[in-house]
């Protein structure tokens, strides 16, 4: 079965990849509900979060606060959401475990639908500056 | 400062809960999205999860499998999202860190605003239905 994510790990499809450990990805959204949408995923491919064991699903969500203030630095938001979708009926679209980090900000409002979709050069340019403000 | 999670915690005001350990508490929202609507909460207040302890983060995250999979279970729903908001521009409203367990349907739709208020009687007995399915 093909998989997007897993395809970003084996370097088949570009990902704007902030972060990577032994077994965790980060990465820009590239239909990001707001700028800066970045998602953690496992190296693992598990469809839900009840199908990885418990102690990797905190490991996982262990790194997202880190991970989350260097989107909020590097992307100039003002706060975030965590959203994390498991089956068909929570909208689940990609079948391998994600969690969204959504940086949100004082000036706009929290539409959860896609905004218009960044260049190449933009995600670019974004992922850069999150990985900066991870150092 | 009053925050109506810490009184839950304290027994000044109801809360439907459905898990209960040391440092950790899983109660029902009073006004869920979806039926079974929940909400896990450490004991310890914070505003947001960056004010907290890595660790204490994956130790809260990694309880959220068994209770959701109870929530499914007890509200016989298919699906679920988890939710978690972090500043005012994120739209959250409590500032005690809490993650929303919200069960999703086949046969309903995917709203993110609040159904009917759902009476005592039906959230205790709900709350009844996880409890027995965490056990």
């Amino acid at each position: 079965m093909t998989c997007i994510f897993c395809d970003i790990l084996d370097g088949k499809t570009t990902g704007y990849i902030v972060y990577e450990d032994e077994d965790h990805v980060a990465f820009l959204d590239k239909y990001p509900i707001d700028d800066g949408h970045t998602l953690v995923i496992p190296k693992k491919h598990h469809e839900k979060i009840t199908d990885m064991n418990p102690v990797a699903v905190g490991k996982i969500f262990s790194l997202v606060p880190r991970i989350a203030n260097a989107v909020l630095s590097g992307a100039g938001a003002d706060a975030f959401s965590l959203a994390q979708n498991n089956g068909k009926a929570a909208k689940q679209i990609i079948p391998h475990v994600h969690i969204h980090i959504i940086p949100r900000y004082n000036n706009k409002g929290t539409v959860w639908t896609k905004r218009q979709i960044p260049t190449n050069e933009v995600l670019s340019e974004l992922a850069e500056k999150i990985k900066t403000a991870l150092i």
